[in-house]
């Protein structure tokens, strides 16, 4: 059955991003090192158009979590913050290059209406103003019978999960300590959580939780 | 060698305990929930004179943590609170019963100035008023070869890690939101570690990490 999931990175006091983000600095000070452990994987060059990379456990961990996705969604400033509303002389196609990753629709949450943005690789961007439900909805119907991802950032996610719509979701904690920043699970309301597993990998430990409803 | 070490159960947004903490709910609103996993371990139970108990994961991480610990530090709070300075006509022996679990010296960080207190089972309470380096010191005099166990509560740990003391430690995640409480990774300044392990449990993670030094 299709889920409603999420993955993040985060620090071992709970931050998804370091402090001072801003439009060309999206995770932050000190935010890059949280991913530090995902940019050498085969799991992550090869959707970006890289040959070789690192196997192992957490290889095996990124390939689930990106495997059976049907449609995704992020927030505004995952997809490429910039200025907005886009106007058609300036266009600004996001952070992800002219064949993101995802190769399924994706969901953007934002103030401003925008044409669906149709990139390579079979990654269309659909901006979506009428709220996390609603872009919810369009992504569900998409996805059919496969997940969807909400792919970040924290802000989109703790939205998600403070209205109930998460089913399960993957954390990557790493041993980093950032200090400020933006915490990932704040602003969630009640919360109860199952513990599904957890995977022991080099510099990071990867958990899954089930969100009791 | 002697290290020094401190192991504590967290919530997975980082509080080591609930909010409202008071001398009565030393834990805070809902921070049992941190605990529920160890208090059925045969590890937690034959130190507090109790038969039985499961084994399993985390009982074989609370035996290592538990081993070969010659000295332990805590802070007035986890000590028994309660009202100071005490007075001899109401003495208060803390939280931890006539044979305290920790069958060996423990230094408690406070502002109140008082006799050792010698209890059944090898514990003995000595009161240090004269700051975190001093009860270090006589404690790993007390430890010699063996380690130097920090068991909270969260401050008490903050300022060993802040001043660069801690040679490792040991954390369960509990899969619990806690929302709000005592976080324990804050004001512990830049902290660089290294993931030693990471072990799942049923209901909890283990993880360990090296302070980088």
């Amino acid at each position: 059955m299709s889920k409603v999931r999420f993955q993040l990175a985060i620090s071992l006091d709970g931050y998804a991003a370091g402090p001072d983000q801003s439009e060309k600095d999206p995770l932050g000070v000190g935010g890059t090192q949280l991913h530090e452990w995902a940019l050498k994987l085969e799991a992550w060059r090869r959707p970006h158009g890289r040959a070789g990379g690192d196997t192992g456990p957490s290889n095996d961990v990124i390939e689930e979590v990106q495997g059976n996705v049907g449609a995704g969604i992020m927030g505004r400033n995952m997809f490429g913050g910039g200025p907005g509303p886009w106007d058609e002389d300036h266009p600004w196609n996001g952070w992800w290059g002219e064949d993101p990753p995802f190769h399924c629709p994706i969901y953007v949450l934002t103030h401003h209406q925008r044409e669906p943005l149709e990139m390579q690789g079979g990654t269309t961007f659909h901006f979506v103003t009428d709220g996390i439900e609603s872009a919810l909805e369009r992504a569900r119907a998409d996805a059919g019978e496969q997940d969807v991802l909400i792919g970040g950032g924290a802000s989109a996610v703790q939205q998600y999960l403070a209205a109930g719509l998460v089913d399960e979701f993957d954390l990557h904690i790493t041993p980093v300590v950032l200090g400020a920043g933006e915490r990932l699970l704040e602003n969630v309301g009640d919360l109860e959580l199952e513990q599904l597993r957890a995977i022991e990998a080099p510099g990071v430990t990867h958990v899954k939780y089930l969100v009791v409803k």
